[in-house]
C-alpha cells in the first residue's frame, strides 16, 4: 500500500465502475457491484485489490495472485485463479494507468496565492490556480485556470500558461507559451538563450536570440530539463510529448506530436523530430538535422545524418539497428579470434 | 517580427550608423540615410529589414531576398538583387550580431532591490544593479554595478560579482569570484564541493574542498550546468569562454580564454585546457589531463589521454580524428563484407 | 591558504592532537606538543603546515616539501627530509582527510528559521536546525537536529529528514525519507514522478508513481542531480554512497551502501546495484538488471546486461574491461594496418 503520508487513495469503487474508468468488459460470473480499495502489483494484491497482467512473463504470478480483481487481455481470461474478478481489456496497461489515476487522482490545486509567493500586480492568474509559497510570477504573465506554481518555481515576465498546468518547485520560465495538461518538473529552464554566437578573433559575440519555446497541450517536461528558446524561429515541443529529466533541447528544434525523450539525451539546434520519435537514454542528435515520423534512437547513440520515418538506429555515429548489431558482432568475434590466436601462440 | 510581448526592438537606424556598429562599408549607389527597422533573416526580411548572408549556401535565398539592407562578404556584393543596401564586412556573422544586438539590446537592470528579495545588511551592491524579488544575498557579498541577480538566486556569503554580470533565475553561487560582463544561466550551481572524499573500508571520508571558483570577465555559463570549486588550488574558467547548458566541470580544472563547451558534456578534476579549446556536445574528459591550445574534441567522444594543441579527436576512448573516421570506415566494411559473405553462402 | 573569505581554520591543534585525529603514530624524535596552524600540499607547505603523502609518485615532493609534519605511509618513512615531523598511517588519505575535517570543520547551523524563510506552522523543525531565507517547509514536514536547510530549498509536505544534514540552495524534495549525515547539494531533485506512462495511440497515459525515495544515512548527492520515486516499490539510495554532479536515478532503483556514481551517469528505471559499486563519469544502466556488488562501470560505457560481482566491464555496449581493451587494440590495429596498404598503394 503506498505510503499515507504521501498518497492518499480515492474511492472505494464498484467493479462496474472500474470497468467504466478502465474502458474494459467485466469477465463471466462476477458481481459488478462489487467494491476495491485499492491497487497493487500482483504478488502484493489482496482480495479488494485491483492488479494488472501486461506482459505474458508475468502469467505464473497472474495465477497465483489474491488480488481481488484484475485487468487482463482476452488471451488470458482463461488462465485465471478461481474466484478472481476480470476486467477484460486490449490494452491492460493502459487501463491499469486510468484505475490507478482513479484511486490516486492528483490533489486539486489549493487556489489563491499562498503568503510568501510574490505575483506581480499586472499579472493574471486563472481560477482555481494555486501560487505557492515562494513561487514568483512576473509582469504581464497570464496563467489559465486550475494550475499548480510551486514554491520558489518563477514565471517569467510576459510567459503564458493554458488551464491545468504544473510548473515544479524552483522551476523557471521565460520567453514561452506554455499549453494546457503540461507537466513542467521540478528545476526546468525553459526559454533561456539558445548557445548561439560568432566565433571572432576578439572574442565570441552574442547573437541575440530572438524566438521563443512553445510548448503544446499534455507535454511532460522532467526535471532539470533545458529547452533554450529559438534564435528567430521557435522552439517547439509537439502535443503529448514527454521528455524526461538533465534532457538538453537547443534552439530551433522543433518536435511534433507524441515524442520520447529520455533521460540524459540531448538534441541540437535546429534538428526537427516529426512526431512519435523516440530517443533512448543518453542518445545525442547533431544540429540541422531530420528525423521521420517514429524513428528510434538507441541509447548512447550520437546521430549524425538525417534518419529516415520509421527506422532504428544505434552506435555512435549511428548507424541502422541491423548494421550496429553486426558492428558489435564483427568486433566481439575478431577479438575473440585473436585471444584464440594468442592461447595458440 | 520577434514576438513583441518578450522582445522590444530599438531603432530605427539609418544605413550610416548601422555601418558604423557592423564595422561595415556601404556598397556602392545606396543613401546612408536610408532608416531601418529591424532584423530578419533572408526569406523573411522586408525592405525596411537588414539581413545577412554568411554561407555560401544561401546564395539563392540571398538573390531572391526582399531584405531591405544585407551584411555582406565582398565576394557575394556583385550577386545582389538590384535596390538591395549592402554592407559589405569580411565577418558577415559576426557584423548581423552586432546590429541584431543594437536592434535588441538587453534591457537595463530595474535598479534597486525588489519587493520579496533578502538581501543581507553586511552586503554591498553596486549602483545600478538589480535584485529581484525572491534573490537572496549572503552576509558580506559584493556585487558590482549594474548587475541583475534574478528572481530566486542565491549569491552566497562573501561572494564576489563584477559589473554588468548577470545572475539567473534559481543559479545559487557560493566560494567563487565572479568577473564583470558574466552570465550565469538560471540553476546553474558554482562553488559547491569538489567529488573528494578518501575510499575507506569504513565507510568513504569527505576531503574538505578548500579551493574556490573564478569565472573571468566575459564568460557564459549554461542552465543547469555545475563548476565545482577547488580542493585546494582553484577551479578557473577562462575569459570569454562559453559553456552550454548541463555541463559539469569538476574541481581544479581550468580553463584558458575562449573555450567552447558544449551542452551536456563533462571535464574531470584537475583536467587542464588551454585558451580556445572546443568540446562538441557530451564529450566527456578524464581528470588530470592537458588539452592544448585550440584542440577540438568530437561529441560523444571520450578523452583518455593528453591532446596536443590544434588537433581534433574524436571515439571514445578518443582517437586523433583521422584514425577515428577509419575506424567507423573500417568497422563499416567489415560489417558490410561480412553481410555479403552470408548472402553468397 | 585557503581564501578566508569562505574558510576559517580552526585549531591550533598539537601533533598529539593530530595524531589522534587521524589514527597514527607519531614519527621517532618529534616533539607531541609541537603546535600546527594549517593543512597543505607538499609542494606548498611551511612549518607550521600538515601535509600527506599518499602516491609514491611524489615521493621527490616530500623529499623536498618544507612541511613542518607530514602523514605518510610506514613505508617511506626512511625518506623523509631532516626534521619533518611524521604522522605514520597505513591510510594517510583518509587521515589526512580527517586533519584537514578538523582544520576546516562545517560552521555550525546558524539555528533557527530565518526572516524570509516560509515554514508551514504543522512542520516539526529539530532542535538547532537552520532554515535559511527563502527556503519553503511544506505542512507535516519534519526535520531533525543539526540541520541545514538552504536559501530557497523546497522541503516537500511530509517529507521527513534526518539529523545533521543538509539540503542545499534551490534542491527540492518531495515524496521521500532522507537520513542523517546525509548531504544534498544545491538543484537536486528527489522524489519527482518517474518515467512512467503507458502507450497508447491516443495519447500517453500517465501511471501514478506511488512510491517512495529512501536516501539513507551518510548519503551525498551531487548538485543538479535527479532521483525519481519508485512506481510502487521505492527507488532507495544505499548507505554512504556518493553521487557526483547532474546523475540521473530511475524509479524503482535500489542501491546497496557504499557505491559512487560520478558525474553525468545514469541508472534506468528498476535497476538493482548491490553495495560498492561504481560508476565512472557518464555511463550508463539499462533498466531491470542486476549489477554485482564492488563491480566497475568504466566511463561512458552502456551496460545492457547483468554484470556479476567484482567484474569490470566497459565499452558501449559493455563488455568486460579486458575485452573491451582487445575492441579498442584490435580495431587500432586494423586501421592502422589499413593505411599501411593505401600507402603501399
Amino acid at each position: 500500500m503506498p505510503d499515507p503520508r504521501f498518497f492518499t487513495v480515492a474511492g472505494p469503487f464498484t467493479l462496474q465502475k472500474l470497468a467504466t474508468i478502465a474502458g474494459a468488459e467485466i469477465g463471466p460470473g462476477t458481481d459488478p457491484d462489487t467494491v476495491f480499495t485499492d491497487v497493487a502489483p500482483l504478488d502484493a494484491a489482496g482480495p479488494t485489490d485491483v492488479s494488472f497482467l501486461d506482459n505474458k512473463k508475468y502469467v505464473e504470478a497472474f495465477r497465483a495472485s489474491r488480488a481481488g480483481a484484475c485487468l487482463v487481455h482476452p488471451d488470458v481470461v482463461s488462465r485465471a485463479p478461481q474466484g478472481m474478478a476480470l476486467l477484460v481489456t486490449r490494452k491492460p496497461y493502459t487501463a491499469y494507468a486510468l484505475v490507478a489515476q482513479a484511486f490516486y487522482p492528483l490533489p486539486a490545486p489549493r487556489s489563491g496565492v499562498a503568503a510568501g509567493a510574490i505575483v506581480d500586480p499586472t499579472a493574471e492568474i486563472g481560477e482555481g490556480t494555486e501560487v505557492a509559497a515562494g513561487a514568483v510570477v512576473g509582469a504581464g504573465a497570464r496563467i489559465g485556470a486550475r494550475c499548480r506554481i510551486a514554491s520558489n518555481a518563477v514565471v517569467g515576465e510576459r510567459v503564458e500558461i493554458g488551464d491545468d498546468t504544473t510548473i515544479g518547485a524552483c522551476a523557471s520560465l521565460s520567453h514561452c507559451l506554455i499549453g494546457s495538461r503540461v507537466n513542467i518538473y521540478p528545476g526546468v529552464r525553459i526559454g533561456t538563450d539558445g548557445f548561439g554566437f560568432a566565433m571572432d578573433p576578439t572574442g565570441f559575440v552574442r547573437v541575440p536570440q530572438l524566438g521563443r519555446v512553445i510548448i503544446e497541450d499534455d507535454v511532460e517536461v522532467g526535471s532539470n530539463s533545458t529547452i533554450d528558446r529559438g534564435a528567430g524561429p521557435d522552439t517547439v515541443i509537439g502535443r503529448g510529448s514527454m521528455i524526461d529529466n538533465l534532457v538538453q533541447i537547443g534552439h530551433n528544434v522543433t518536435m511534433g506530436p507524441g515524442c520520447v525523450i529520455v533521460a540524459q539525451s540531448g538534441i541540437s539546434g535546429s534538428t526537427r523530430l516529426d512526431h512519435h520519435v523516440v530517443l533512448a537514454a543518453q542518445a545525442g542528435i547533431a544540429g540541422h538535422l531530420k528525423i521521420g515520423a517514429g524513428a528510434r534512437i538507441a541509447g548512447q547513440s550520437g546521430v549524425m545524418r538525417d534518419v529516415p520515418a520509421g527506422t532504428e538506429v544505434g552506435g555512435s555515429p549511428a548507424v541502422p539497428m541491423k548494421q550496429w548489431f553486426r558492428q558489435v558482432t564483427t568486433l566481439g568475434n575478431l577479438t575473440r579470434g585473436k585471444r584464440s590466436r594468442l592461447k595458440e601462440e
